[in-house]
This record gives structure tokens, C-alpha cells and sequence, in this order.
């Protein structure tokens, strides 16, 4: 069962039946992206025309391919696909991902050929993996099946499902280059015919390249096995969805791209927080969840300290920590005698501690290092958020502040950076390669943590230290 | 009484007491920007020690300066700000700044502090801006009083008001380079000891360079005058208020901060919406509403269109637009079946409409431009937003769809742009420089959308033309 998805992830001969010699076309693209990235395996293009395409030999039909094939890519039209699947079960091809649209997505006649190739499928022991689906991608063999013209892809910890291209290419090509986590695997299951999240789950919970699993999903094919898959492998890795289809608006759209059903929405929440999941209500928080799990390990527990160089920045992230989960740490009087040894007398030590008007007379390093040392040392703070500005004179330096706090006890800090946004950027860059998740609003920060949080009351785990 | 903060605002003689002649100190910087940014009054620095900074004559004091001073900042230390106050008003310098902390900021003490000054300055009829807060920007005048290593300053149309420098420093700076979006007046209030946020609403209201007022506070010092002036000043200008202090923690923290009084959220928020103020729950919220109104006009309805270039990213709007007071346009079908008549017979015509599939065949550019248009000539359409991939091959030309939309009605529009952030900035940016807002999230853009058009409801406008 859990060998369903090896040979869509880690084929070693593809056919890709449908190429295109022109450059730019989709039948062209899915040939680039395998050669440009460096696929690990064989492929075979497949055109009636025949020629070659960028190098490859381009076989005049099915037919012709030799019996090694282990992955049928079809990019030919809805209409095509059943003479397709009749050719692949005749040459002994047993997988298939479907790229075209025109099936469940597209009313009453293409629900009914999406069932005749489901039945077709089912009774010659063929899987399908979408129809309406770009191909997955895995960093591990640089297999990089998606049509989209994707510019580079970085290797990581994540693996996305989606039922959609867009999380699978644009919106993989964003988190990579703007929020800088990295993609183990990205598989869009498209219309989930047949093969669906559950079968994808079975398949990443053995796969030692991925920690984190998000998942975009419009509808549930098969509620309960889904429920059990994602129950028991959201105690090994945090699981993150984002379902759209809440509203009934949302519902209506979402039926008519991949033809989902309607799921009441309160009872799929409660059956998520039952198995575990960590479920985000939007975009953004799809994203800041699925960041912060990739960068950080689990807290100990919620209670979180916040070193800022604004007063409201304290108040406005105190005002979600509560509805996020977390809780301010109280700081001993110990701690606060320690930093005021060091830092001007007039400092107020409180949490969120202000160390804007430390830093003026002493210097912006020193007021952040004290405390921020103080708060990783401290035994009753779990969670640490730094929020930094950047400018040309207070701005301080984020590589050696990093290597200071090197030295300490292992603890979860992200942090948010406010500024002219080229320096914002720069410094995200430095932070995010030492290893603290940058997030684009304090608030934003906050969620992300208490996320962290809420998977250890989830799951019943705390600090797993990765290293 | 809105005469009060022109001499704030439009000073032509400025002192600024407790100058410093090193590099990079506060006291330094203070004169550096409005020197760098061309402040056109006089500028007179003071400090015992006389001599130069920047190529201005130090004045030893404030006796010596001219009598003619119509502001005067201080930076000096809380404890010397009661004799600062005797000598301006000896010198008959009627309107101060004061930068330092130390004051219902800080404890009981500094409470008593604040109270001292603040009777010193009634009796001598001095007003006061502070203290605790950076001085104000002006960008008519080039007016840059705050001590913060400003880099630029982008004139536009918004004037921020805040009990923080946060607001006025990085994060204005943020705003500028990153959401693109200018500034009018920035005031930081600080610990609102005299003048206040009605005081700068009356101002403002009469201020042709403003058309939106953006305000964080976290608290209100004089409730029924403030909820007067912003329901009188909201009827002319949409107003976006962003409070914290709204839970216990929050409180606590503001308290420590500028001194805030508990207010109910429930009574304020209320309160807020009969003044037809716009209501920012977050960071996000704050600055994706003011860029929205600085952006647009009021749109004449609550319908929108959507155009995507995905079927997912359709769903995830849809499931927002209620939640966010909009209604998913219903399409004629004349409107449909002009659009079929360009487009493949296959393209699916709903709202949101994913025009992916259609672009193939066709190309992106007219499977973009042909429900675009079709959109923003339709009456049964209000406000529009368009959901852009960006891409080697498929992203179209902005410059020449924003040209061909110049040609139609004016509506309301909003875009979200998604691929490789390099590419989503160079393409933010002439989307921007054309009118058509971005924002980071296709679910921020519709909850701006719903703000534009929660103005209209409140104030009883709709599709004003400021052109």
C-alpha cells in the first residue's frame, strides 16, 4: 500500500506522451524542466510526429517505447485519455499522471469520462494520479514534472500536497525565494480520481527527506481514511492544511475547479484537531506555519519572551499572544537584577522588554544581546521573538549577535524586521541563514510560534531537538 | 483650534535644544535630516557648549536665540525639561517638543512628572507635543524632525498619526519601499500629555495634502472629543484605526509604554464604527487598508469580478469575500458569450474565472485582457481584482494591459502577483506606478476591497472621483 506512490516519485523510466518540439509549449516544458534540473532517470517523449526534442528521441507511439517504463505522464486532451489508458495497459504501463483539465472539473459530461477512466483504471490495475494535475516534484532525483516554466526549486524539509498547481509552482517558486524554506517533495493531486492525500500521507510518512507536510485541499475523497492516515502521521510530522471551501461562495468555486463536495466545515475542524493537525485559516498562515516548523524545533512549553526597540511593537504583539496560545513569561527578579548590572539603570525590565532607549546610550548591540542571552539562558522562558529595525547607524549585527547566542541552550526565536525593505530583505537573509524564521508582521510571528506550540499539545511532544 | 498644530507642522524658526555635535548621536541626527531633506525654515541648535554642527551656529541658550522661534524641540532628559519649559517661556517660545521618556511612561514618578510639566505649560499657555515621541514629518515643507536615520521619505497623500515612533520611523520607511505608498504628515504623539489625536484630526482635516488618515493609538486620552473630531473627520477622509492594548496583556504592556488607560475594546470598537471609522485588527490590516484608500476611489458597489490564473486561488478569494462584505458579481450572459466568442469554446466562464487553460491555446495576455475588459465594462460589476502569476513565459505584459485598461469606466482594482519574489517586486512595482494597488495575499486584497467598500456603507459615499 505504501509502495502506491514510488513509482510517480521515484521513477526510473517516464514516458511523457504529448511532447511538443516548440519552445514554450506545456509538451516542451515538461521535457526542459526534467533535462535542466538533471532528472535522475530515463525519459521518453512520445509524439506521433516523432524527431527529437532537446536531444531526446521522440518515439512515434506507445507502442514503440521499450517494456521498461515505470511512469505514463499524459499531457494529450480529456478526450484522448481513455485510447491513452488503453495503450499504456496494453504495453503494461501501471502509472499514470493525468495533466489535463475537462474531467470532474468540468461539469456533467466530464464527471461521467473522469468515472469511464476511473473504472477503466481500476479493472487493469493502472493508478492514476490526477486528472488536472501538473506533476510532482522531488528534490531527491531532481524529478521535476510540472509543465510550469519553474526557474529553480530549493531542496528541504517540506513536503506540499495540493489540489492545485498553484501551490505546486508559483506558489512553491514564492516560498522559496521569499520565505526561504525548501521542498522535499510537491505533488499536486489535481482531481484525486484515485490516487488522494491519504495515499500521499502513506507515502511521506516513510520519507526521510521530509519533516513537514502542508496540504491545500477544496474536498475530502475519502473522509475517513484521510482522517486516519493524517491522525497517525501527524504524530511523527506536523501536518498543516489550509482547506478552502468554507463559505458557500468558496464551496461553489471550488466545485467547479476541482469538483469538490461539500464538507460541513465545523465538523472537518473538529476531526483535524482530533487528528493533529495544525490547520490555517489563510494563505499566509499556510505558509508562516509550514516556515516556522521547517526552521525551528518544539518548545518545552508556551510562555515566550519578546526583545523589541518599540514600546507599541510590545503591545501590539501582547495583544496575540493570548488568542495564539502562548503567554508572556514573567522574569525573575534575578534576571532583571543581571541586565540591569549591565544595561543604564533606567531600563525597564518587563517583557516585551523596549531596548531602544538602553541602546541610545550604551549601544543597540549590548541592549539586544543582554537581554535576548538572558532570555535563552532563563528557565521559564520556552519561546524567544526578537523584533529588529534596520537602518544605517542602529541596525546591529545580525551574524555576530547569531554567534553569541550559539553558546546557549537550544531554543525556538523567530523574528520580524522593519525598515526600508532592501535592508529588510538583507537582513532576512543573514537571520534565515543562522537558522531564525523571519516573518513578515510581529503578529504574523506570533501565530506562527503559537502554531509550534499547539502541535506540541496536539501530539503530546515537546522539544525534539533535530540535530 | 486648528490653528494649534501649525506652528508643529509649519514652524519657520525651529531650536532644537540638547544638540550634539558627535556623529550619529540623536541630538546629531535631529539636524542632519532636516538639513539632507531641505527643511525650508530656520534651523537654531542649542547646547551649552556652543560651537558648530553641520554648518549651523550652536546657540549657547535659549536666551541668546533670536525672538522669533515658533517651535522648539528638546532633547533633553526628562529631568531637565521644567527648566527647559521656564526659559522658552521667558524667551516667549510658546510651542514644545518633547522627545525624552521618562514620564506617565514611567511610573508613578515620572507620572508626577508629566502632571508638573503639563500644569507649568497650561499656565503659560505653552503647548506640548509629547512627550516620548520622535518629532513630526512634514512633506510639504520637508519638515523631517525625527532623530531617526531616515534614508528617504516618499510624498503622497497619507498622514500616520501614533503613540509611537514605530509607526513614524521604520515603519513608515517600510511602507514608503515596500507597499509603495506616500506620506503626507506623520506625527507621533507620544504620551499625548497636551496635544493629542483631535488635535491632529482637526488639523488634518483641513489639510489639502491628506486624504487618508492612518492612526495607532493605544488608548484615548479624551474619548467623547476624539470620537467628535474622527466622526466629523471620517465623513471627509476615510480614517484606519489600529489599537492595541485590546487584551489584558496588551493593556499591561501600553500601560508601560506611553502610559495607556484601559478602554473596552467592545465599547470602543463600537464606538469607532458610529464614527465610520475603518477598523484594523493587525499590522496588516493597518497598512493594506491605508495603501488601499490611498490607491483607489470608492467603488459604486459591493459586486466584484475576479480574474485568476488559477482555480485554487479562485476558491481561497470566494471563501473571503463574504466575510469581507463583498458579493461575487453574477455574469450576464452577453457578458459570456462575448467573451466566449474571443476565448477557446472551452473556457469555463464563471466568477472567479481561471483563465490558465484558455491562456494556453490563445495566449496569457488575451486570456487575461478579455474578461478584464469584459469586467470593468460590466454594470453588474463594482470592483475588480486580478490574480497574476509571473513567470518566464507566461507573465503578460502590465504595462500594456494597464494601457488598454485606461481606454474603460473607472472601477476600483486590486492585484496579487505570485512566482519568484524578484519577479513579484519588479512586477509589483509597475503595477503600482499604473494605479492598481498589490497586495501580499489574495485574501488581504479582497479584506482592502472590503474596507474600501465598508467606507462607502459607513459614510454613506460611494465612487468618488478625486481625478
Amino acid at each position: 500500500m505504501r509502495q502506491t506512490l514510488r513509482p510517480f516519485l521515484e521513477p526510473k523510466h517516464i514516458a511523457i506522451v504529448g511532447v511538443s518540439r516548440t519552445p514554450d509549449r506545456p509538451g516542451y516544458m515538461i521535457i526542459k524542466n526534467l533535462k535542466d534540473f538533471g532528472f535522475a532517470g530515463e525519459i521518453y517523449p512520445v509524439n506521433p510526429g516523432g524527431g527529437v526534442v532537446l536531444g531526446f528521441k521522440i518515439y512515434k507511439s506507445i507502442q514503440d517505447l521499450p517494456e521498461n517504463i515505470d511512469l505514463a505522464v499524459s499531457m494529450l486532451s480529456a478526450g484522448a485519455t481513455l485510447e491513452l489508458l488503453n495503450n499504456c495497459e496494453s504495453k503494461g504501463i501501471k502509472n499514470v499522471i493525468l495533466v489535463s483539465s475537462g474531467f470532474s472539473d468540468s461539469g456533467q459530461s466530464g464527471r461521467k469520462r473522469q468515472n469511464e477512466i476511473v473504472k477503466f483504471a481500476k479493472q487493469n490495475n493502472i493508478r492514476l494520479m490526477g486528472p488536472n494535475a501538473v506533476g510532482p516534484v522531488n528534490t531527491s532525483n531532481n524529478l521535476v514534472l510540472p509543465f510550469y516554466p519553474l526557474e529553480s526549486v530549493k531542496k528541504g524539509d517540506v513536503a506540499f500536497i495540493a489540489q492545485s498547481g498553484q501551490f505546486c509552482c508559483p506558489g512553491m517558486e514564492f516560498a522559496n525565494s521569499y520565505l526561504y524554506f525548501g521542498i522535499s517533495k510537491s505533488i499536486d493531486v489535481g482531481n484525486c480520481c484515485d490516487i488522494d492525500e491519504a495515499d500521499v500521507l502513506e507515502y511521506l510518512e516513510d520519507d526521510r527527506e521530509t519533516r513537514i507536510i502542508a496540504i491545500y485541499m477544496e474536498s475530502i475523497r475519502a473522509g475517513r481514511r484521510f482522517l486516519d492516515a493524517v491522525k497517525r502521521v501527524s504524530k511523527q510530522k506536523p501536518v498543516v492544511i489550509f482547506k478552502s471551501g468554507r463559505t458557500e461562495d468558496g464551496l461553489k468555486t471550488a466545485a467547479s475547479h476541482t469538483g469538490a463536495i461539500a464538507v460541513d466545515d465545523k465538523i472537518f475542524d473538529a476531526a483535524l484537531r482530533q487528528a493533529g493537525v495544525i490547520r490555517a485559516k489563510d494563505l499566509d498562515e499556510f505558509l508562516d506555519f509550514t516556515k516556522i516548523f521547517s526552521y525551528l524545533h518544539l518548545p518545552a512549553g508556551n510562555r515566550i519572551a519578546i526583545v523589541t526597540y518599540s514600546g507599541a511593537v510590545g503591545s501590539i504583539v501582547a495583544d496575540v499572544c493570548e488568542e495564539s496560545g502562548l503567554k508572556l513569561a514573567e522574569l525573575s527578579k534575578d534576571m532583571a537584577e543581571e541586565i540591569k548590572t549591565t544595561l543604564p539603570q533606567s531600563t525597564k525590565i518587563s517583557n516585551p522588554l523596549d531596548c531602544f532607549s538602553a541602546g541610545i546610550p550604551v549601544n543597540m548591540f549590548d541592549a539586544y544581546k543582554i537581554p535576548l542571552m538572558a532570555f535563552m539562558e532563563a528557565q521559564n522562558v520556552d519561546i524567544v521573538l526578537s523584533c529588529f529595525m534596520v537602518n544605517r547607524i542602529w541596525a546591529i549585527d545580525a551574524k555576530k549577535l547569531l554567534n553569541e547566542l550559539k553558546q546557549l541552550p537550544l531554543k525556538p526565536m523567530a523574528a520580524w524586521v522593519m525598515g526600508d525593505y532592501r535592508r529588510v530583505r538583507e537582513y532576512t537573509k543573514v537571520l534565515e541563514e543562522g537558522g531564525v524564521p523571519v516573518f513578515a508582521s510581529p503578529e504574523r510571528a506570533i501565530r506562527a510560534l503559537g502554531a509550534l506550540w499547539k502541535y506540541c499539545t496536539l501530539s503530546n511532544k515537546s522539544f525534539i531537538d533535530p540535530f
